[in-house]
């Protein structure tokens, strides 16, 4: 047999596609049973859309920027090469514009406000790079609705996300920033910055991060031919976050710019905060130094960071656009959304040694064999403790009882159940921890 | 506006690739619940792998047969097609290759026998055709052992499958059919069927569904020039089906024929079905026309059919295999693992109108907006109950109650409730089926 050793192929993990050992996974399970919970609680329902769309629906949502997988059927024969029936598919990278095309397709079948919530990895065709994900879960919920979206759920949004970092049991805080693109816009209409330069302004303000305040001014004047005063006034809303909603508001306006929008946009976010004013200090702050690149957000925007580790950079985002289904049907649809970036979070969790794996699955109890004589017995006993609603192994052969401890043992199984065999006539339990073991009925005992 | 339609495109759906309501989503989610509880049960640990696995891992398992889709970075430029160092991938076309790959890298983190489920989608890179996924749902379970496996597992496969058909309400009786590939290899050797025969006897005899007896007997005497008399000996098997378990052991015995592989084979049967004895008669038979196409099952095979409609096809199935791991690692790996091809029954489900909707979200109640001013009480109101682990929706606006009310009655949310408003301070919760509304204490009222 050692001549076909030359055929193996050596398994190894691929770049950027993270998978992780049994006992990881079960609390991995555990983040994704906590987070549904939540998202169903606050009435969100489950669709969930294919892994692949074709390519010219992402495409025209405007992708052209985003790494992308596309599809090829390895046995295709030249006949089908030349079907022209079978469009270019490409799997999705991101699970916006997979809601975008549901809505639109499903559009007279669903009930509007149409609450949605999705937990599905999304792709991307990156090179393959140290720390970077090529396949991971996002965890999205999204409002849309027709004409208009009631300001209601700006407030729900960050609130769901608040509750779900509350169940995840992380040891560091995570802290919540919401702001308010109308708020930027108008203050930067109002400072006299023509509404043709608005995105390019922003697209450098949303660099202060990554290259500081003095170069940002330097590309303000430099690159978009800003005066110096202007570019600096620019700025002075990124130094404005934090405090109680009403103190926020007055700051912005204690800088003396007078823009229709920028009212709007400071009633929005004062609705925002004070109503989720109840969450502990520090939580969830207004923060207008957030921008979101990304171009569709319209109203309330967010960022949520791990505190201790801002560097790493957001572990959930989200925000209000004006129209999500733009590229598929001829209505408006504003809507507003957030997602949560499991497999980023858990991974620093992984990574920094947060998570203490205790049992590498979710069994309860272990039925030991003793004999094959009494193969039967312990059979019923399983079975009579997996009706009562236990997790419950039958341990699969007769060897000596220690080999079967010690395989709870390593499994971190926390009871062994020892039905009754040839001289003992009664059941008996043993709690692994404590050590201490029972007589106890697989009907009613209480573990 | 109306001249941006030329940009718009159609979203529609795309063949082979299953996408639900969610309405339906819900069901499915149940099902998925109903399983996993299952498979939890009887102390399999969950594991999840990438979707995808290099092309070569594919291929080392002898994927030759199947319809592969490749990944191809769409924004590839011609410095990254040169790296060698981006193995090409492809998406997993069934769970077993993934498990094979994931024991051997992760063999040192194992704890054996390996227990694990795994529910994820695979993808068949077939040309669209009606009636055929390129993507489904599998619900696996597998077992892993070094060097042997005690033949516990061989009856606990059909049990778990079993109550899983049980949990998900079909309207239709599952039957499960057992048989044992020592049986069918042992009684062909038996008859004097030389051994490197034996593969294309058996496929020829897998057909028999198919093309009939007659068929059969005609393409092994003419195909492989078997005798007449050897050939319909060879079809004598497949007629011996059902019954108790001895019955079938002795319907065996009774063909005359002797041989060591087929006694073992008889007595593996023997032992999984006595042990599933207690299960309701017809749930589980033998039935010896089962052969299993796929060369690598070697001991107990197992298919299950929806008994009215039996030309569907399977809709589970599973067996022994004497080493997973073969092209990977230098061990010898059995194993016995079962899959429920969930997308296939719910579809089928779903197609035969089998499944009645009643809700489109799992929210249990709706709490109405009375004004804009009654806001903060309804929001206090819902926080409430959802502590209280109900999922609760707060209507979003202050609309006319008519309007929330019918709100709640599309989407079949069972309760509504009203917190007090102008003129009533009584909370009131309204039974939407029985349409009585009773006066209410949000902290403790029985639904």
């Amino acid at each position: 047999m050692k001549n076909k050793k030359t055929s193996i192929y050596k398994a190894k993990a691929i770049s950027g596609y993270p998978e992780w050992l049994p006992e990881y996974r079960v609390i991995e399970l555990q983040w994704f049973d906590a987070i549904r919970s939540v998202f169903e609680s606050y009435g969100y329902s489950s669709i969930e859309t294919p892994s692949v769309e074709e390519l010219d629906a992402l495409m025209a949502k405007g992708a052209s920027d985003k790494e992308i997988y596309t599809l090829a059927r390895l046995q295709a024969d030249e006949e089908s090469k030349k079907d022209k029936s079978d469009a270019r598919l490409a799997l999705h990278f991101d699970l916006t514009v997979p809601l975008a095309r549901y809505v639109s397709q499903h559009f007279n079948n669903l009930i509007f406000p149409f609450k949605r919530y999705q937990m599905q990895r999304v792709w991307r065709g990156e090179r393959p790079q140290k720390g970077r994900f090529r396949e991971f879960y996002q965890c999205d919920i999204d409002v849309i609705n027709i004409d208009n979206l009631p300001l209601h759920f700006d407030a729900e949004m960050p609130r769901v996300m608040h509750e779900i970092y509350q169940k995840l049991n992380l040891p560091e805080k995570i802290q919540i920033r919401i702001s308010n693109r109308k708020v930027l816009v108008g203050y930067l209409l109002g400072l006299g910055i023509a509404e043709d330069m608005i995105a390019d302004v922003t697209r450098i303000l949303d660099k202060i991060e990554k290259i500081g305040s003095d170069n940002v001014v330097k590309q303000l004047t430099d690159d978009l031919g800003l005066d110096t005063k202007l570019a600096e006034q620019s700025l002075a809303l990124s130094k404005i976050r934090g405090g109680k909603a009403k103190e926020l508001i007055n700051a912005v306006k204690a800088l003396g710019v007078n823009n229709d929008l920028l009212e709007q946009g400071l009633t929005e976010l004062f609705f925002v905060l004070d109503n989720l004013s109840d969450l502990p200090d520090g939580d969830v702050i207004g923060d207008l130094s957030i921008v979101r690149g990304l171009d569709y957000y319209t109203g309330t925007i967010l960022e949520a960071y791990i505190v201790s580790d801002t560097d790493f950079g957001a572990v959930g985002s989200g925000g209000r656009y004006e129209d999500l289904t733009g590229s598929f049907i001829n209505k408006k649809m504003p809507g507003i959304g957030i997602s949560i970036g499991l497999t980023r979070l858990f991974s620093w969790m992984v990574d920094g040694g947060h998570l203490e794996p205790q049992r590498f699955s979710s069994t309860d109890i272990l039925v030991v064999q003793s004999s094959s004589e009494s193969y039967e017995v312990s059979m019923q006993t399983a079975n009579i403790l997996r009706n009562r609603g236990f997790n419950v192994e039958l341990f699969h052969s007769a060897v000596k009882i220690k080999k079967q401890l010690s395989y709870a043992e390593k499994k971190g199984i926390p009871y062994v159940w020892f039905p009754p065999f040839e001289g003992v006539d009664v059941h008996e339990v043993k709690d692994m921890k404590s050590r201490v073991q029972l007589v106890a009925d697989p009907e009613n005992y209480i573990f």
